[in-house]
């Protein structure tokens, strides 16, 4: 018997964004001895976050607020912007997943670059949006041809990540400023800030809090080091932040990331420190490259994309060749971003391995 | 400037399912003395699923493992199912929202009762969906009804819960079952078995591991006490299952979620325990109705709605005077289920204050 799909869903591809890195250790039969892959903060929570949701978890019989109206405050007042801006999700993926839905029918323009974060396509693919994917241009999400090609196919919807993922690249604040300017009557901009707090004030794009053509994504999984808790939030006009209630799972985000992200926002301090140490570890990351004749691309995110000098078939090999040494790593997925691997930002410890690990991976890639 | 919203998006009503009790203590400027409206377990999470998550919190910088394959052998090994037929997700209210895209299309009818589960109607809607509510009968959810207007609207889906959300009453596997073979070719049932732990054994449906006209929605949200957390697990024919992959939200369920319910799945005394407790404030809560010269249905589920006696505005009067009494409870939102107002089981000392509440607010509304 046949399930009675949609045909949407029926052709769509059993493709997963990411496969974790879970399931390559089940697959290799062993853990990971450092997991860079991700770019998840090694550093951790802040220990008032963890102390939070550790009291949070024998408060877990209760659904956590709907309107996550604390976090929401704090978020708004941090940020500057009016509480009626934000609407907060499960992380990112989640709140893509909901923004998509408020402009994309099947068959609508959506416009992304070709080798950017999966997930946003992931979501566009799963509502029928036609994916139009422009090429990186000097290792850079190529603004001209992004606006030019929203303009010529009337596109819904532009991705852009500043920074960018997965090359760690950057556009200041006002050349995103003037893309935006630059895109078609009707078309939504949605801005990924995930690495914002990694990055310089240039990078910090200005945006009117009352533009419905810009939704901006910002998440506790990256700086604030809560990856596994899933908490995101979206800053928009007040009709468009509005509108995700629509739409959105209400009682979705979970009671334990509300209160660790509420205590999160409020350690300004480890915070700050955990910048300081990506910033340390990228240097690290840079030498480490160098000092294997390769060379790092700068990054304003947590993670370092490392030219591996030759081609994608190349660097898949290295890739292989480090995770094979047990360290979970990631690289771009298509050319020529190919051409790289990516780390995230480790501890001291982390880095040590990975410097020990790559020239083998190298030389073994090579034989 | 308005934003472009899809037309479906611009139409929809800014409605929620549900206003959460923070809300509500918000606008009251003080906090309820017992929360008894969300059939929520206020006798908590196991203590080891407890300690579990607050372990997991500092891990919390580690996305969860998107294929939650711990949790979802031991769910599989646990109900005696297929691991193949197992999904996990962000609680029955996120299943259902990415389940009711695989087989609905605008337009299409879907149908459910009046006066049931009102997040399941807010995620078809969203959809676009068609929808049929079905009247109860005799305070059951009225299968043959349900099968014939399937059959003559044509339906895609039809959503059942047994037991009965918001009346707690139940139909008996055989006749689930039978429901079942009686809906159209090209129907799925959405079985809604969130109480399913609290009800007999005569209640637990039957059904084919491979049948992909059902899909059985099962939650650690009531008595395995979780509902903060937001884990619940569906069981469909392992093409369906698979299904479900190429459109949630793959990083979605936390991993302190996935930590606590593995560790709750596994505490089968404290589950036991709530079970019994559950039942004895059942017996509780009809008394308290009877001493109020009221009926009270008869619930297999953690809640009992109490029979006011008269029509729904006089159930709304008396649920907002036992509100005004700090007692946090709910009541069903269509005819002829408004006559009653539901309350969860509680602790011994919840259902004192409740007996004590009662027959003021019954006085109150009376007067």
């Amino acid at each position: 018997m046949t399930a009675p799909f949609t045909p949407l869903v029926a052709d769509l591809p059993a493709t997963t964004p990411f496969v974790g890195p879970e399931a390559q250790e089940r697959a290799r039969g062993r853990p990971f001895r450092a997991r860079l892959g991700a770019n998840e903060s090694v550093f951790g929570p802040a220990p008032a976050a963890v102390a939070a949701m550790a009291e949070a978890a024998a408060d877990g019989w209760m659904y956590g607020d709907p309107e996550t109206h604390a976090l929401r405050a704090a978020v708004a007042a941090e940020a500057g912007v009016p509480v009626a801006s934000v609407t907060v999700g499960e992380g990112i993926d989640g709140l893509l997943g909901v923004a998509l839905r408020l402009f994309v029918e099947p068959g609508a323009a959506v416009v992304t670059s070709l080798g950017a974060y999966p997930t946003f396509a992931y979501h566009a693919a799963g509502l029928g949006a036609r994916l139009l994917r422009v090429p990186y241009r000097d290792d850079r999400e190529d603004l001209d041809a992004l606006a030019a090609t929203a303009q010529a196919e009337g596109a819904r919807v532009v991705y852009l990540s500043n920074p960018d993922n997965p090359m760690g690249t950057w556009w200041t604040g006002e050349a995103v400023a003037a893309f935006r300017a630059a895109l078609p009557e009707g078309c939504v901009l949605f801005l990924d800030e995930a690495y914002r707090e990694f990055a310089p004030e240039e990078a910090q794009a200005p945006v009117a809090a009352d533009d419905t053509g810009v939704i901006r994504f910002r998440t506790f999984s990256k700086a604030h080091g809560l990856a596994g808790l899933r908490v995101g939030c979206a800053f928009a006009a007040p009709q468009v932040a509005a509108a995700f209630d629509k739409l959105r799972n209400h009682f979705g985000v979970n009671r334990v990331a509300q209160a660790g992200a509420l205590a999160a926002l409020a350690a300004s301090d480890h915070l700050a420190a955990v910048v300081a140490k990506v910033a340390a570890a990228r240097e690290r990351l840079t030498a480490i490259a160098s000092d294997n004749g390769l060379a790092a691309i700068p990054s304003a995110a947590n993670f370092v994309a490392i030219d591996c000098g030759r081609d994608g078939a190349f660097a898949r090999r290295v890739l292989a060749e480090v995770v094979a040494r047990d360290v979970f790593i990631r690289m771009p997925g298509a050319a020529p971003l190919d051409r790289c691997i990516r780390v995230s930002a480790g501890t001291e410890a982390d880095m040590a391995l990975f410097a020990e690990v790559l020239p083998k991976a190298l030389a073994a890639a090579r034989a």
